[in-house]
């Protein structure tokens, strides 16, 4: 988006143990996404972010908005999504029982509140007329947990429960610099089914 | 530290139901801290703190350095602060038995990280020479948690272990601003003390 040249290296997340330049990148949490900027690494999904936005601040596309309240505000979404909707989502599809009724109870009542928040904003995405910054932090919710959610049998986002939040999701995955650079869905699938059934084997703990 | 006048109010965090000055002002979390500026409501620590460096960016103390990379490395630690070492720290002073000996255990691998990188900085404070955002958003390590542990009977926080984080506990406990703002060291041993209490009597869920 913001057309700044970069080099992809994909991490196996399937194999253990990890790779030693994610242990070198990001010795602290040991997990991607990791940033690296004239050979210093930046870690953490929305810092990476906010440090992309700071230091490419002069490329047609800006994240943040420019006004401090604005930006109070697109942070506090984005934390929303990444602290509290993601994991719950997540849990409630890889838990079992009681643990994923309640995670589901939670990830619904979470939705709802996103749900609110585009009912009451009267946009097309969270960042306003175009993506930004809080679009960009929904990820898992605009489109990997679609696919999640079929790997587990789960129905939980749907159009009938949240319907402009389906709608948002849709014009996320096809937004045209969003679209081309999100993993291929069959490729996710795939991915997502081998370590759903792995874990049914092995009964490892949930990442 | 900014010199900024501010209007303070106490929500009694003992009563329900809450205040509906906060349900008001933060209806997602319901939480403080909350800052209401020109009458419109930032939830969420962190968030608050980049909103009042940014509005009152003309003031003498600058919370965040200047910095992209430095920003982001500051961003990082706060987060790691926020998100894992403080809730490890109050379940290993909250929870029984086993899960309070593995949230010791995890605040404790948690704690060495902090340790090790006051160590690598040979800085007095995560900011450097003076208090700055890292310090700020470590305030539950830096004077919450030392009367926590007390209340709760837990060694955890200690200068044997953790040496120069406690020196850093000391350090930010006694830097003027901080210490004339921060409650008085009675009132939150009472605080706490009345809270474990009620719960043991209760069985209320933990916050």
């Amino acid at each position: 988006m913001k057309g700044v040249e970069y080099e992809y290296f994909d991490e196996d997340l399937m194999n253990r143990p990890k790779s030693s330049l994610l242990l070198e990148y990001n010795p602290v949490h040991k997990k991607i996404p990791v940033l690296v900027h004239n050979g210093k690494p930046i870690a953490e999904s929305l810092v990476i972010l906010e440090y992309i936005d700071e230091i490419w601040n002069d490329r047609p596309v800006i994240l943040l908005p420019q006004d401090p309240r604005d930006r109070a505000i697109a942070r506090f979404w984005a934390k929303f999504m990444d602290d509290k909707c993601a994991p719950a989502l997540w849990r409630s599809c890889r838990r079992e029982g009681i643990e994923r009724e309640n995670a589901f109870e939670e990830a619904c009542a979470l939705l709802n509140v996103l749900e609110a928040e585009l009912k009451d904003k009267q946009k097309r995405f969270f960042g306003g007329d175009t993506i930004g910054f809080v679009d960009i932090a929904g990820n898992f919710i605009g489109y990997w947990i679609g696919v999640i959610q079929e790997v587990a049998g789960v129905r939980l986002l749907t159009p009938e429960k949240f319907p402009l939040l389906c709608k948002w999701c849709c014009e996320f995955q096809n937004f045209p610099i969003i679209k081309e650079n999100l993993p291929p869905r069959e490729q996710l699938f795939a991915f997502f089914k081998a370590r759903f059934e792995r874990k049914r084997k092995t009964f490892s703990p949930a990442a």
